[in-house]
């Protein structure tokens, strides 16, 4: 299922954000729903691909088909007539609670997005997960635009709806469209910092020399998205009995624990580290009187 | 995947358990596994058909297949071949805990050995789900067998393997071969009662004139599974916030409250009452003193 929401179009500029998309995934369960999911996790695989091929190919699968659709009408990736901010919405099963995901710690805008989010939803925390990374980053549907905001809640089995998770991508993307508009109507926002976790190592399974998964997530591991891990901590727990402890000097914060898409990527959890993302003051230099 | 426990093989008698197997559905997440639990579902609906079907035709689906070796091996059902126990072991997303369920309201064996597990595990509960309905009982897999138990254990979400659940699940069935242990020493087990829910009926999601699902589980009912629902109590959700509320002068207690794969059945919960089960003493009449 796929939500567009265009909001505030006024006056194009490159300070005016005027276009939002949000995808919604999954919202309503279904088998049909859970194949979109998974179609999904496969496009972003190869959207970098596809955003780089002008030429459409004839009898292609339907997801490499959507995926070229996309960057057709919000993109083209890159370029100055790609929207200028898309929300992506996912959810998933680890206790991640309401998490926002940065793809580039130099964008002022999202940072400051995210600060705002923040503070409006204080005293809950609101995780912002930073996934640049030389080899870890990966090409998702949502950089296609200028500004893209991951948002991923949960925990929440696939194929189910949960009135409180749905109630919490409600609030965030809500206090999102309100800085929008704020920022369209000209208000100014100030320098910000926000704490940030930004990913380092995706973590496998423990296997067998016939690559068969042999442990499980450690139950004192199970939930604590976000916690630190330090060196000795529990992190698997073999079918044996065994336990499987993190092994490293430095503290972590996994995160996407037990994830259950997750598990044919090979990656039980991605551990964090926490960094502070600064962003300058910003304000649109054109304001749309029409629309305050 | 199937697992197969022959437990305490002794001479044979039919006051006498020799033989039980568990079938574990989806213990490892793959895509596999979760294709394999929807084919289960579809089995469960033929399979009473299925089992009293002497021809094998060939070219048939692998599911159906499938459901006629399980009745060659472990039946026939209703026979007096038929394997003398099953446990019958799921998951759920649903927050069930660690739930038995049984069959019939009559099977002295089944409700001692339930009465033996609750007892095991006290104070924490373990309830146990009648399914013994004129309309509402369905044909399960594991009713090939004299004595069939049904294991379901939950919140976990399909294509995940949850630590805290699989210990529970093992747990459960620990008590239950060690029950079927002392049986098979010879061990009385006086008359005794347990508290059972039973089903009265399933709940579909509200939906609009075109079969199109508009309320999810209110945030109230979440979770919510064995918990006392009375009149003008919330049941649903609608997205436009509107609550959907039980009428009924009679306490009822949901459980399987948005379980997924039921949201293609049209069901969003299930109904059932408190009642009480009676067993009679039992006491193998035949002790092999080779295994005590």
């Amino acid at each position: 299922m796929v939500l567009m929401v265009k909001a505030n179009i006024t006056e194009r500029n490159r300070c005016h954000i005027y276009s939002v998309i949000m995808v919604i995934l999954t919202l309503m369960p279904s088998h049909l729903a859970f194949h979109l999911t998974i179609l999904w996790l496969d496009i972003t695989c190869k959207l970098d691909r596809l955003f780089n091929t002008q030429t459409v190919v004839e009898d292609i699968p339907y997801e490499v088909r959507r995926a070229q659709e996309i960057n057709h009408i919000f993109g083209p990736k890159g370029s100055d007539d790609a929207y200028d901010l898309i929300f992506d919405l996912h959810n998933t099963t680890a206790n991640m609670g309401g998490t926002l995901i940065l793809e580039n710690s130099r964008d002022d805008f999202t940072i400051q997005m995210c600060h705002y989010i923040k503070n409006a939803l204080a005293p809950e925390p609101v995780p912002v997960l930073l996934i640049e990374h030389p080899n870890l980053k990966y090409a998702t549907t949502r950089s296609v635009a200028k500004h893209p905001v991951g948002v991923e809640v949960g925990p929440q089995p696939q194929g189910v709806v949960r009135a409180d998770i749905l109630d919490k991508m409600r609030t965030i993307v809500k206090h999102g469209l309100d800085f929008v508009h704020l920022f369209n109507e000209g208000k100014e926002f100030p320098p910000c910092t926000i704490e940030v976790y930004k990913i380092m190592e995706k973590v496998d399974y423990p296997r067998n020399k016939n690559d068969e998964v042999i442990a499980i997530i450690h139950p004192n591991l199970q939930d604590q998205d976000w916690q630190p891990v330090n060196n000795g901590d529990p992190l698997f727990l073999t079918l044996d009995g065994e336990v499987i402890a993190h092994q490293g000097d430095c503290t972590v914060y996994p995160t996407f624990i037990n994830e259950a898409a997750y598990y044919e990527k090979k990656q039980a959890f991605v551990n964090t580290v926490k960094m502070e993302l600064t962003a300058e003051h910003i304000r649109s230099s054109v304001v749309d009187h029409n629309t305050s």
